[in-house]
């Protein structure tokens, strides 16, 4: 049996554009002489569709679409994700399942079981679990059918939720000869090699070949990597479908394939993954060209270069914007940047703006030292100009601040967290210098004293970054351990040997701060808890 | 048997505080000779706790507390609310549960059965529903206990799910004797109604006395409003506590009570939701005064209103930021509202800081004509005035658009968006008017003219909102059907008789401006679908 994994890149809600990339993968199917064609979760909607599911008109528009899919699936089996309506009525009105197509006949659906509702998932908020799994007779196979986190029960990384059902264990009984599964699995940095684990452990438990056709593309804050796969009954994986781009797998189950070893591609698959993440939030959106500011530090100079790679050189704008505090070195490595990327640069001085609010302010200030209030306001001053640029040319901002900035709340809310994408804000400082060395592996693009000078926002004279923060390196041990693990204060400190005092002091900044981060741009989520999505805590607290 | 409904505020997080509470509650109750005690729906750490529940060393913190609770519980009973781990591990980690403690006796506990996962509410993210309902024997009375939304399949408002199980049902097989309900039941304009049909439709079912013990105060976006209940066995509200401040309601279970007649109080109820939503925000973060900015228009003079109301006029401080285009009259509005409240007021021209932009912009402009750009320039200069008087002196900055505003975009992000609460963001500019004639309803507070005038933005001369929108009667219809009933744009074009077109492009708005929203300061939710919480719509997407 020839099976085609169609890797598609669905936008949120283009019906009509998500069926022609389903209609157009079933042509290719054919032209191949596939027996099956599979799609992805959701993929008519594209995934994730959120509070769209409450609309009843946009359900009633997805049927039709299916009708147009099915129309078009003579001589060839079609499994394409979609919202079904649960007929029922209880207690959700509808399942996320998998259609299944044969010439031109809707041979029924199969639901998800499991339903994540955690981290960046809140499937149990429109779901219903499935009553049960089925097999599916299809080309004279028994074929098992799966969607997405239905596999996960497999593994060892469900950090949030231990499942009653195993729906590999259910279909085991029932003895299928081969098994597929239609995901939309975001990208996460550790994601990969867990995924490879679930689907080789779900070939072996079920003793039959696994196909895993996966989405790929970003949607706001999620980005999907692609990287579909194919695995033999022995749990090796044998094919690979690309990763951040659409592809095709074809592979027939009567040719034998040797193993293929698959490895995390680190740094290269993060950079891919926020350049998909940037590419796909303007082009989804008709949008083609980005500013940013560009300071000198290394965080502006990471962005840019995501940017160009994303977009093109001739889309990315850069504005200095210099003040009484920027030192030469600054401009210089603004410069070499800007020179080595061969992108616009605008340079407009804040003097003149920063002393008229100075001035206008004065009579309410007198008396009273400078501090904060007239850092931030220049930074405000740059997002002001940044968003000057945007309005009146149509750019989108990309805001330049990291995640370990954003958890301490060094950062200006309405300054330089202005606007419509924070490409880098759950990407932490030490990953940050890990990227710029990557992207500099070949040649120096970003300038090396970029890299290797001490970080400062230079807001005022002398400004560095460690006068108010502890190391990044600190900073970044507390951020991984507190947010993805969920560690006490007392037991980051006795692992990493710092004082409870130092990490009891971090985690309150980072709750103090929730205020600027619930009101920053999206971010594009690349680890394991981002605070972009998939993390709530409440403003107002007393815990910390 | 006498019964206390300790209608208890707590913090997120403040088990400390919140314990004191519980443990003055339970002294009281000693005090009047009370059987039972009974305290909200997850009292121990406030509701909604959100991902703190994630954090094993904040679950081991309300276990002590809840020792000390029942430390303190000789000679009572105390039913108060809390999570507990799920011993089994599977599925999510723990149950929402009411403690029945007895005479410094853990008796055991209630999990909750129903799990709303839809709007504001995400429970099956955290918690199992119940395995069963048990009946408790309490001071020799066969009590049925349950929490919050348990009670609610016994009505017709559930909009997103009907639940499979009904508890109210469940129990009524056991012949309870009584029954109790501990919730935390947010304020919307429409919830108390409903509150009372479904007790009362619980008491009828039971054919026993019902008791409803709510949560009260604000926390982020949610106000719960307290008006804790008692009803007799036949459906009547017997008593009932105070809304939107802490009670205790007394009631002997012995002595017949005449049913009493409760009433929504429409305005009086939204204005005292949207003080106490102010007050809570402030009080519960340490924060003691606000500034916003006057323009002279109706949505600041509301604002400003509620804002004495929430925190004493002393701690008000108005801004007056007159520009080229500002008029007389809204000057000589700003002042009357100055002077009808009492309040501190500033006045700062923007002109010169105006002026410095468009000096330095102009070489990057020229040639283009003015538009949007010059327009946000000069709210966002307002936006920076307000935060560098906030920075400066520790005020939280109020933001003052409505719904319909932020629904059409008719505001400027980094400019009037700016602040740490948006107090009327979920309140439509229709309402906005009620409730500004409510608060003239004695004497003149906001002046006539403020409420009379065609609403302008003052961005350009002679600018009226109804240049750029329809009138705020139709926005507001299409707002209300399509966020909160869900209809298409053909059903509430024929609802009210507008053209599909116009309806289709104010919902095209609503979309477009989903950028703007979600960098937005956090509002008060008290609608049944607000912005600012419990509705999730992607950015980029195609469908609209």
């Amino acid at each position: 049996m020839r099976i085609l994994l169609a890797q598609i890149n669905p936008t949120i809600g283009d019906l009509h554009g998500n069926t022609e990339k389903i209609l157009n993968g079933i042509a290719r199917a054919k032209k191949n002489s596939a027996d099956i064609v599979v799609f992805p979760e959701l993929a008519i909607c594209g995934y994730p569709p959120e509070d769209f599911l409450l609309l009843p008109h946009f359900l009633d528009a997805i049927e039709k679409k299916l009708e147009e899919i099915i129309a078009a699936s003579s001589g060839i089996t079609v499994i394409v994700g979609t919202p079904r309506i649960n007929p029922t009525k209880t207690e959700k009105h509808l399942y996320n399942s998998a259609a299944v197509i044969q010439n031109q006949h809707l041979l029924g659906y199969q639901d998800k079981t499991l339903l994540p509702t955690y981290d960046v998932f809140s499937e149990r908020r429109y779901f219903e679990p499935s009553q049960c799994l089925n097999i599916w007779e299809l080309n004279g196979k028994k074929v098992g059918l799966t969607i997405c986190e239905d596999i996960w029960q497999q593994g060892d990384s469900l950090k949030y939720t231990t499942y009653r059902r195993n729906p590999i264990q259910e279909l085991k009984a029932l003895k299928p000869d081969l098994f597929l599964n239609i995901s939309a699995s975001p990208y996460t940095t550790a994601q990969f090699k867990e995924r490879l684990k679930v689907c080789s452990s779900a070939a072996k438990t079920l003793d039959c070949p696994v196909f895993y056709c996966n989405q790929v593309g970003a949607n706001d804050s999620l980005i999907f990597d692609g990287y579909s796969l194919s695995f033999d009954r022995h749990g090796n994986a044998i094919a690979c479908a690309k990763g951040f781009e659409e592809d095709f797998l074809l592979v027939d189950t009567e040719k034998s394939l040797p193993p293929i070893k698959l490895e995390e591609h680190g740094m290269s698959d993060l950079h891919q993954a926020l350049v998909l993440g940037v590419r796909d939030y303007f082009s989804k959106s008709n949008f083609k060209q980005a500013c940013l500011g560009l300071s000198g530090g290394i965080d502006s100079a990471l962005v840019a270069c995501i940017a160009v790679d994303a977009l093109g050189k001739e889309n990315v704008i850069a504005l200095g914007m210099p003040s009484r505090f920027t030192s030469k070195a600054s401009f210089n490595d603004a410069h070499a940047l800007v020179k080595n990327l061969g992108i616009t640069y605008e340079e407009v001085s804040i003097e003149s703006p920063f002393k008229s609010y100075l001035e206008l302010l004065a009579p309410y200030f007198e008396g009273r030292p400078r501090e904060v209030t007239e850092e931030n306001l220049q930074a405000r001053i740059r997002g002001m100009l940044l968003m000057a640029f945007s309005n009146k040319f149509g750019y989108i901002v990309l805001s330049t601040g990291n995640k370990s900035e954003l958890a301490m709340g060094y950062t200006t809310l309405y300054g330089d967290m202005c606007g419509g994408l924070s490409v880098i804000n759950d990407v932490s400082k030490m990953q940050v210098y890990a990227l710029s060395r990557w992207i500099n592996r070949e040649k120096e693009i970003i300038p090396q004293n970029t890299i290797d000078k001490a970080p400062s926002a230079e807001l005022r004279s002398n400004q560095k970054d460690s006068d108010s923060l502890p190391e990044y390196q600190v900073i970044d041990h507390v951020l991984q351990a507190y947010l993805e693990e969920h560690l006490s204060p007392q037991e980051i400190a006795s692992r990493y040997g710092y004082s409870e005092a130092l990490v009891q002091g971090l985690i309150q900044r980072i709750h103090k701060n929730e205020y600027k981060r619930r009101q920053s741009a999206p971010g594009l989520r690349v680890s394991e808890k981002a605070f972009t999505v998939g993390r709530r805590f409440p403003i107002v607290q007393k815990w910390v």
